[in-house]
């Protein structure tokens, strides 16, 4: 008799997730981030089976936020079941939460901070993040609230450098039948019924509402959106890359110089993405750079009637002269 | 003193949609579809206003669906708004709704049918339809449901074909506040608010909560994201478009080869494009080519293990032979 259908579920995730790491990822172990609620002990649980089995060294991190009284007794329940699920290796991380970027944000950062060093540490191969398609349902949709267009609802990257998400297209409902399954019993995080936070609440009050008036499949659809998204806005990030050389007559300095007429022969989509690009080279922080700004600089290329310079975050400006957009530091001699 | 700011707001709209029209565009007149509720009333006014400014003539269509009963007088009754609205002309269109894809689709096919007929046989430079922002927040979630990528969620276009929407970035409540400035009643149409029908839930349930939930402002963060993904799907379009001739080593009699190579070369958001066409060219329906059909012929490029046919919709299929992809009508000898 073969496993229940939730373990074979999240071993064959884990498989193929394994399976892509290319020859040159580092020798050491592949680590899992686990909490002990149920995505990530089903995502720890499946690595210690297929792990040895693949030939690798395995090990569990877990983070002691400091955010909950007894948080570090559970850190420690947590890690104590590393060997028994047949992990190698196991460390709790103790961080300090600050407050910057709201409560989500700043455990966030602190979090993926120690992650990283642990995994520059141990050498890892990879970092294993327990993420669901609902988790990435929920991405979705707080990136629809945004509006900033198709990268925003692109979600959670399968790959993203040294992390991997084997579970994006796995419902949590999987996650929790393979722990039954296995007689693992998951830890409930009260901060994920805690509806002063945005994802709890998308999670436990609109994803609800939107399964019951649009039909059930909405997570899958969302998730579905998302990669599709995601591999449109690669494509035309490669494009922009491509392209913004023939664009960029000179690009130095802190001071980046476009030709109108290459820019015009661009799609909007295309064009728009250059502007951005020569923006952050011209020093404009990317983070403080809006849709709003890259549209006003387009406006130079496509409408242009003589406006007068574009500023831009970061004490930048563009502006357009004899043929040619200039971005550069701000007021532009 | 000026006009009521929504009075201002509607007639700008509809001032800039036309200002866009081309000079190639037919002579005759500009309409506008109107059903006597709010948003299309103030298009209508708005276009009663500004087209005589233009120099442009312009005139008002209005369907009876013969679905409720006085449906006809209560056509004639907007159709004798035109004159004092300053619109030249006036038509009512009366159809017979059919059954097919269920009321809503049916209503919408009898209506766009008979505005396309009135508008060859009189001329029409152009038809004005009154989609508002909310309608297109609509859109976006009910293409988010369905699943099907970025395309889904693009919504409606401000242009397509012979029909404007000039309400796109102005919300519902500006129009009827329009209505209210100018002394107009418009009506309101009982379908709208039938919780059997998928757009009237999305909008008298799901925006609702979504706003309540993630804070005002969604509808628009919605519609935003649609213009964006527009523009995306576009470009992604007219890659593809330009690729497709390099990757077609032949397409004659509904037999189309591929170079696989020049496939592999592509980021995989423009090969699937490219994919699809190849079908579409091979003779299998747009319709029911699904995106699961077009990843499997994907995977004959990027996963070949020797794989057999892949059957498509339309008695078509694809087959990898000796470094090209062929589709063609199955089974392919």
């Amino acid at each position: 008799m073969g496993p229940h259908p939730a373990v074979a579920d999240v071993r064959r995730a884990v498989r193929e997730a394994l399976a892509a790491l290319t020859h040159d990822a580092p020798e050491g172990p592949v680590l899992v981030a686990c909490s002990g609620g149920a995505d990530s002990l089903a995502l720890a649980a499946a690595l210690g089976f297929v792990a040895p089995r693949a030939g690798l060294k395995a090990g569990l991190l877990t983070v002691d936020h400091q955010l909950q009284p007894g948080s570090a007794e559970r850190a420690e329940k947590v890690a104590a079941l590393a060997a028994p699920l047949g992990l190698d290796l196991a460390e709790v991380l103790t961080v300090e939460v600050g407050t910057e970027g709201g409560p989500e944000a700043a455990a966030r950062d602190a979090r993926y901070r120690a992650l990283a060093e642990a995994a520059d540490r141990l050498g890892a191969r990879a970092v294993l993040l327990g993420h669901t398609r609902d988790d990435q349902a929920e991405t979705v949709l707080l990136g629809l609230a945004r509006g900033s267009g198709p990268r925003s609802i692109s979600g959670m990257a399968a790959r993203s450098g040294r992390y991997l998400r084997p579970f994006l297209d796995i419902p949590r409902a999987t996650t929790v039948a393979a722990c039954r399954a296995l007689g693992l019993d998951p830890w409930d995080d009260p901060h994920n019924e805690d509806p002063r936070f945005t994802r709890v609440r998308v999670r436990t009050r609109i994803l609800p509402l939107l399964e019951s008036e649009l039909g059930p499949g909405v997570a899958e659809a969302l998730a579905r959106t998302a990669a599709l998204a995601r591999e449109d806005a690669d494509a035309l990030d490669e494009w922009a890359d491509r392209v913004y050389q023939d664009c960029a007559l000179s690009d130095i300095g802190g001071s980046v110089t476009l030709s109108v007429a290459a820019l015009e022969a661009l799609p909007g989509a295309v064009r728009r993405r250059v502007l951005r690009r020569a923006a952050v080279a011209a020093g404009s922080p990317p983070g403080s750079l809006s849709a709003t700004h890259v549209r006003a600089v387009d406006r130079l290329v496509t409408h242009w009637r003589g406006q007068k310079p574009v500023d831009l975050p970061g004490g930048r400006a563009a502006v357009r002269r004899y043929g040619t957009l200039i971005v550069a530091i701000s007021p532009i001699p």
